[in-house]
């Protein structure tokens, strides 16, 4: 998946093929200054070029001009052309005997090296303009020519590097950060999070205030890095975020705080997760969360590229009861339909067991969905792998309804329901002749997840075959709201945890069930959840101390003494606030239809954890352990072979 | 001196006493509301308030208002006065029946307490205006009142405040950062950097660039902290500055870059630094030092707060052996004179025997400073004070000549030198009839060294004597340059280290001494003082890897292969790039005129690297450790004793 988006890029960068490079870099400095900008920055100020290479029009003709970049390919010495950031440009080689030295240089130069050219716009002989070329019309004619650098030996050839896997674009990734999308995500990156900064700092009179990253373990801290400080046995750690701070600077009057702030998380191996990633991270005093999400609302239409189309705002709100019922899930892909429906009506008489045994519970329920064209568009072999992840993943049985009357695929159970309850199920799911339910059943939270599963997993096969289904250029926001304060744990199921956070307030009409139902509290946490990906969370938090000591003591039996900092500071005439952040990689990693955040970062981690250019971590001398005061506890053969993260273990 | 500096303000916070209040609150919305911002932001978008308590005038008078903040006082339950970031309002408590509950509210919560309330602005009545608070021609009849949050225990009497230690003050930051100058520091570091960011982001094209902080070690980076990770023996390494990064950014072709980067630089205890710190990291391509110095100066000239005078650029220029020679140091304070003056030609004669020791040494000199009248300024213990600090700590003698003939406290060496060299001295000298001319000797660098130390004490001491020096309003820029690329180390004096880092260039006159006489060649590096402090260094830096390669390992012995990667891409079509980085912290202590990096640090460590607020770092269970495969190594009773951070020593 990943070559296959980098290569018409590679396959450009590559060859020594004028069409397809002009092709690809064409699209470069539109993109490139973006829109929103309201004003054109000095690409070439304090520097010894006058203009960048991919600027030049026919309106810079007859102008001297001094470039400096990178040679992108060569043509019969006659031709060669040029490359920075900003684009391409072509550069005629003199070929009269007394500009040989100049020749010379140009035409022994390795691709890749860097050249500083200097010359005059001229333009192209007619019949020879690349239209497609942003600067087509023109080309320079060059007077001088110095080698900066000679590029001397390149990990692989560039013209190979489409077929280079993804740790080898890591592990040069000085390299891989001049293909066009990786310059096009980082300036992306940069402009947005620079109209973020003028719209909360100039617009709203937000104050940027860094917080410390080194800092005392959470309680609960689990997936904090530590740090060994030179006091034995003292360890800093890592925050996941700088929750408490932008707390203790609403007790301390700061009234609105925002900060790009650097956020650690020790998950081990994860797939597209990073070990250190950033949040735009804000917190308000005397704020509900209308504010909050208001606030947000005109965050994202500001910085917003303008050429990926207006933000439209409000963004539609859901409960998490909604979202669950609806979509299987908390964060929902709203571009497209396939709701969860519930049917356990239609099936009150049903005949098929397993649906029987499913109403025959209290919590027990029939749901359905319904794939759109699925008789056309789906294969057996397909049907076959959806009721097989069904089954490994959820341990539940999934019937697949062909609707249309006389289809050959439906198993005896599909006939039986076709025969008793078609007409039912195709009015409750408003299906065409051509389309598929699929129905699931069991505990209603249970049935709805593996739907709203099955409901992603579906779309992306009838896309596969070629279905239309959502719109690349959609971008679909919606809040999700009314999340419970309390789940059950996971392990101990009569013991409550925080849904998100302990510093969450409850919403203000269910406060009298702390002490009664605690489990059945709404908390006023929001999530803004774009085309299925969640993109932030807040809150409205707690600023009552008695109410976050009764919920951090008494309902979640949490040591207290952790952080009797900020219970005091609550004490101490702390204003009611709420914020919210959002995950910047993975909000530019959508905006830019990037496969994986790693591409909108510019140094990534593998999925591993490993920097893999410099290969940290790595091993260190004991000596340079000793001030710290720890030493390494080396595993045991057996255990080292037992470990999830064996250090042998090949980075694909 | 730090509780001095803050008298005024915490006094002011709490004394329940109109007048003070008023004049040190007076400043708050002039002074918050840099003029260096363009268009005054929205300050109660999106929250409950209408608008904030600093900002009502007459211009509002008439207008409904819902206002809210902080109890900052009460007068004989009459007025009221409320508190936000922007400055003060005073509030009247109805007094009729009716508005009982009202009443209640506002004269029963305790000050510190948040309160809302509502109601009009009227004008104060005739005579009872204040002229000296912005808020002082109205006030606010109130309607309706709550109480957001009563104010129920403050870790001490907010009125005695001004009594608290430092260390008291970081423990209860949140508190603290309520105080008028705290809002202030914050607020300006805020916008500062905003402007920065435009300067570079919009005006000149710089990307900004996240870069890792999860990284591997340096070579030589004894200075890191080191995070163990879950494999085995691996460890991550904090940067003490992204320099790697932002030179492949440059490799990668990424042009322009810069980051208000943390950076992390493990140095044990030490007063007035910081274990985390930000820096403004920038590097660019094809540029060289006059091109980093102009965007330096205009970016200085962009961003300085207004009310703080214009910033004239260009900024002057000295090489290091000129500020060595003329004020003993590399970062000399440029705002005043005291220069050092070489004096052994006036002394070839001298029978003064120190003096004589000195010139006959090769490189042996007579060093002097001219301190202005120092007869009347300085007292004898003061001379007796500087003969001993320059004793105890540069192991030197130091001879203060009273030049005014008949001045009884002259030494009979100084009166020798008064009646043989004493017209020479104070021609020399410039130096009129109640100077003190104070002489050094020995060999150059350290005679000025002393005498640089030196000059510097005796600056303060004549201030503080009452002697009007140093303009505390004014800025004197300097940058520093032609630096030795190398010196001898400290331990081994016949072998090489870096001056700054090894990827600085060579000065490209010096390129060929590398070969022969590298200890002569000078650097490409320039470091930014302002009144004596380093702000900020860079170079241009090394982009040919095999220059890069021979100093790395034939003149500094280090081990290449930690710096592989680095190598391999400069090899690979490095462009000629430099950068350079501000000292964050320092530049706003500066420009705010705070006396400690601390104050302008939201939560800053102690100076023994500790948060006073939530205790870090601190102990962790060992089974947290487990995952990281790292355990205490706990020292002896006896190593515990001599260690240098002995975990019990109090803070103070």
């Amino acid at each position: 998946m990943f070559s296959s988006w980098l290569t018409p890029l590679h396959r450009g960068l590559a060859t020594p093929n004028g069409k397809i490079v002009q092709l690809i870099w064409g699209s470069l400095p539109r993109s490139l200054t973006l829109s929103s900008q309201r004003r054109v920055p000095e690409l070439s100020s304090f520097v010894t070029r006058t203009n960048t290479c991919g600027e030049l029009r026919s309106s810079h003709l007859g102008q001297e001009v001094t470039l400096c970049g990178w040679i992108q390919y060569r043509r019969q010495n006659i031709f060669l052309v040029l490359r920075d950031f900003q684009g391409l440009v072509q550069v005629v080689i003199p070929q009269d005997e007394s500009a040989a030295s100049v020749k010379k240089i140009l035409c022994e130069a390795p691709v890749e090296s860097v050249v500083q050219v200097s010359g005059t716009v001229i333009p192209r002989p007619p019949g020879q303009e690349n239209p497609k070329m942003p600067t087509g019309e023109i080309e320079i004619q060059v007077k001088t020519a110095e080698l900066l650098n000679s590029c001397k030996k390149l990990p692989f050839e560039i013209k190979d590097f489409v077929k280079k896997t993804e740790a080898l674009r890591l592990q040069y990734r000085y390299l891989d950060l001049r293909s066009f999308q990786m310059q096009y995500n980082l300036r992306l990156r940069s402009q947005m999070v620079m109209k973020m900064r003028e719209y909360l700092c100039n617009l709203h009179g937000f104050v940027d205030v860094e917080t410390p990253t080194l800092f005392k373990r959470t309680p609960g801290g689990a997936k904090e890095f530590v740090i060994p400080s030179r006091e034995p046995g003292k360890f800093y750690s890592l925050p996941q975020s700088p929750q408490q701070f932008k707390q203790l600077l609403m007790v301390g009057g700061l009234d609105r705080y925002f900060q790009v702030a650097r956020c650690y998380r020790d998950e081990g191996s994860r797939p597209d997760r990073q070990p250190e990633f950033t949040q735009i991270d804000i917190e308000m005093s005397f704020v509900d969360q209308t504010g909050v999400r208001s606030l947000i609302e005109g965050l994202l239409q500001y910085s917003w590229p303008k050429d990926k189309g207006p933000v439209e705002a409000p963004f539609p709100s859901m409960t998490f009861a909604e979202a669950l019922a609806s979509y299987g899930t908390d964060k929902p892909d709203t571009r497209f339909g396939m709701k969860i429906v519930d049917v356990s009506d239609v099936f009150r008489n049903t005949e098929v067991r397993f649906l029987q045994d499913a109403l025959s519970k209290p919590q027990g329920a029939v749901k359905a969905i319904c794939i759109p064209q699925g008789a056309k568009y789906l294969k057996r072999k397909d049907i076959e792998s959806i009721r097989k992840f069904a089954a490994d993943h959820f341990d539940q049985e999934v019937l697949p309804v062909f609707l249309k009357a006389g289809q050959s695929w439906n198993t005896p159970a599909a006939k039986l329901v076709m025969e008793e309850q078609g007409g039912g199920l195709s009015g409750r799911l408003a299906a065409g002749a051509e389309d598929v339910a699929l129905l699931a059943a069991g505990e209603h939270r249970r049935a709805c997840s593996l739907l709203g599963k099955l409901r992603l997993e579906c779309a992306d096969l009838l896309e596969a075959r070629g279905m239309v289904l959502r719109d690349p250029a959609l971008f679909s926001f919606l809040w999700v709201v009314d999340f419970p304060l309390f789940l059950p744990k996971e392990d101990h199921p009569g013991e409550l945890e925080s849904a998100h956070h302990p510093f969450t307030a409850p919403h203000p009409s269910d406060v009298h069930l702390l002490y009664t139902e605690p489990e059945k509290v709404r908390g006023q946490h929001y999530d803004l959840v774009l085309n299925g990906n969640e993109i932030g969370g807040g809150s409205i938090r707690i600023h009552d101390a008695q109410l976050q000591r009764y919920i951090l003591e008494t309902l979640l039996k949490e040591d207290v003494t952790l952080l009797s900092h900020l219970l005091q500071a609550l004490d101490s005439g702390a204003p009611p606030h709420g914020g919210i952040a959002l995950g910047l990689d993975r909000l530019i990693c959508l905006v830019t239809g990037a496969p994986s955040i790693r591409d909108v970062i510019a140094f990534p981690k593998s999925f591993r954890g490993h920097d893999l250019m410099s290969s940290a971590p790595d091993f260190i001398p004991p000596e340079d352990l000793k001030p710290y005061h720890v030493q390494v506890s080396w595993p045991t053969d057996s255990e080292a072979e037992n470990s999830l993260n064996h250090p042998h273990r090949p980075e694909s």
